[in-house]
């Protein structure tokens, strides 16, 4: 059989699970997640195997350290993702809420609820941990999901979907509803993303890279997530110790992820106060800055910043910044380089956090908290699957909704249109 | 200037259009709607004046009576489109709805609000009013439009910009924020379907083929809207009036729009009390039927059914039949063959209206009521932009709030993570 026909009929089978799947009530579907739970634990030395076996590859092709960090599995590593599975068993079921219901004047009772989407395709790079949390997050809203993880986790991966199907077996939910996409290629990736009629989203979870091949080649909606080139604007009216430790939490509790700030934007009015403490705050916590000349005349340490770093989603200790005369400045300035994914402003100027959140187009604007809470749990959601930087269907962090469509229920008594 | 590069500075004026437009009061967009349904009465002799054109170019062309009707204008037909227009302006703004919003543990302030989507894309077939109709509906919403009709209609849709662009300009509103697609070759439309970054979401309106190659072309996100093969399910628990009732209107009330019927099922038990009075009230409203061999047995006048009257979307006096043996083969056949868009059952039974509405996949499901009730104005909305048959973003039919997104506004006083 060849990798397109035998990813059809994988994903046909998906389909069908999926059909299957979508009207099971809440009590089956937390019952299989607790099962794939007690899975996971139980075949825990078997998981650990296989993922030798990814770890011996990726250090055979000279792999760097902290990736292979990301890609290994223990015991303990295993036992975390079991309780989160648990976790997700018991946030509350999105399906079958009702959004919006009326009784039309015509006497027709009109309900919109939420029904899952189908079947979801994720395709993902790096650890393994992303093929069980997504699956677990597809089967509570009552998805079906397609699973292609990157193929220096293959074997990982691989146990534990077999694990998770195992445990689907005695269960209500089909098992078909957790599959791998079958093959490595680059090839089998795209099949996954011509599949539509099949697959009724495609989630990217990745690097710019990965998601800007995603958008060109796909067939299936796509949910973007996940780049982030986050500002840290600091207003003329800002409170200098609020703005300091803004801008030192935001770039420096977590730098590798994407709601870590990349950029600083200073008020003039403001900078010769806050830009050396600034920058001698920076310092002590091993950041290189990236200045405009403004910036630069405050310290010598402060690397010239070029275009390509006000675009840059550093992911490291570097951070970029630049003085604006105003505060539509900084808004212009973030408009036109920044990823859409959140901004902040700090400020005590009530008008200018209301201006700010009215211009700034992103999914998040915080005022005068760190750009670090854009996240799922953060928010109170749970769990995520991604944070959307698009702006359909869903923006900023993905919960369980977010995985779900709805369907318009109408009931009437024979009623016809005149 | 090339045409792509016109097409380029074109979408680059919408979008800072769309910038300045987003932030604006509701006062202001209603205002720009009066002024232009204002602009569109009095330049009235001016529009059919170009419609003129169009319609001699068509006549030229050997287009048929019927599609020289769609595409005429008259100074009546302008009016009820000016009339439109202020039917949008009285409908509620959604931009600044907050439509989730709590105090985090944490006491971050937490807030989801609706924003415009920023630059909307429109590809349709056909009708001039259109042009008017979806660039009222995206200005209310705080979107700027860009604006691709056919080719057909270009001196019309030029002429009725004009006349909107000319009323903008004396409003708060930037006359930048309606534009058409320059150009009228297939050409022109990709540089619309590859414009990711310009802008945020495509909704093609037409027919299948339209459909299909926008969602083939285009980076940009679309919304799949309109295509519509809807079923009418006759349970073996129904009244049979409401059922003929029901059915007839489904097909015959308007045979040429996507929420009328293209099949009807019926369950075996009752087939024969229903198909007999079925077959004869369609042959009275001129309606052909093509059925299965069990349809077939009832009347000499049905045509045989292929698998093509399966799938098929007449928009004509045609319809598909099929006798079933339960209800699980009827959601069989909407699933295998409907469009996703409005199917019905007709019964007294309340097991069996709960277990279509679970089982069917479709963006409206009714029960006793006709597919024909799928429709903006019908539920309500005031207007309706298309009617999606895709699962993201939106589903059915989509009036001012699916012209949106979502933005999260997270208040804090200095809040770090931890």
């Amino acid at each position: 059989m060849s990798e397109r026909d035998e990813f059809l009929r994988v994903a046909g089978r998906a389909a069908e699970a999926a059909a299957e799947l979508a009207p099971l009530p809440r009590a089956a579907k937390d019952a299989a997640l607790h099962r794939i739970a007690d899975a996971l634990v139980d075949a825990a030395p078997e998981i650990v195997k296989a993922n030798e076996t990814d770890v011996a590859r990726a250090r055979e092709n000279g792999i760097s350290d902290y990736m292979i960090d990301r890609l290994s599995l223990t015991e303990q590593r295993i036992a975390a993702i079991a309780e989160a599975v648990r976790k997700v068993a018991a946030l509350p079921d999105p399906v079958g809420e009702t959004v919006r219901g009326t009784v039309l004047p015509n006497g027709l009772e009109l309900r919109q609820v939420r029904v899952p989407l189908g079947v979801v395709g994720i395709i993902y790079e790096g650890r393994p941990n992303v093929t069980v949390d997504a699956a677990a997050l597809c089967l509570k809203s009552g998805n079906a999901v397609l699973l292609r993880g990157s193929s220096s986790a293959y074997d990982s991966n691989t146990a534990l979907v077999r694990v998770m199907q195992g445990a689907l077996a005695g269960s209500e939910v089909p098992a078909d509803a957790v599959q791998l996409v079958p093959g490595t290629s680059r090839e089998s990736a795209k099949h996954l993303m011509r599949a539509r009629g099949l697959v009724d989203v495609l989630i990217p979870r990745g690097g710019a890279s990965l998601i800007n091949s995603v958008v060109e080649e796909s067939t299936v909606p796509v949910i973007e997530t996940g780049v982030g080139n986050c500002a840290v604007y600091v207003d003329a009216d800002a409170d200098v110790d609020t703005a300091l430790d803004v801008l030192l939490n935001a770039k420096t509790q977590r730098p590798s992820v994407c709601n870590a700030a990349e950029t600083f934007l200073v008020h003039a009015d403001i900078a010769d106060t806050f830009v050396p403490r600034a920058l001698a705050a920076l310092k002590d916590a091993g950041v290189t800055v990236h200045g405009d000349e403004r910036i630069r005349s405050y310290g010598e340490d402060v690397v010239e910043a070029t275009e390509e770093d006000w675009n840059a989603e550093y992911l490291s200790l570097d951070i970029a910044a630049r003085v604006v005369d105003s505060l539509d400045e900084a808004v212009a300035h973030i408009r036109r380089h920044g990823s859409g994914h959140t901004d902040a402003i700090v400020t005590t100027s009530q008008p200018a956090a209301k201006r700010f959140v009215a211009l700034v187009d992103s999914a998040a604007v915080m005022v005068n908290a760190s750009t670090r809470f854009t996240d799922g749990e953060e928010f109170g959601f749970g769990a995520e699957i991604g944070i959307s930087t698009q702006k359909l269907h869903a923006r900023g962090p993905m919960g369980l909704p977010e995985l779900t469509s709805t369907k318009y229920v109408v009931t009437g008594e024979g009623h016809l249109r005149g």
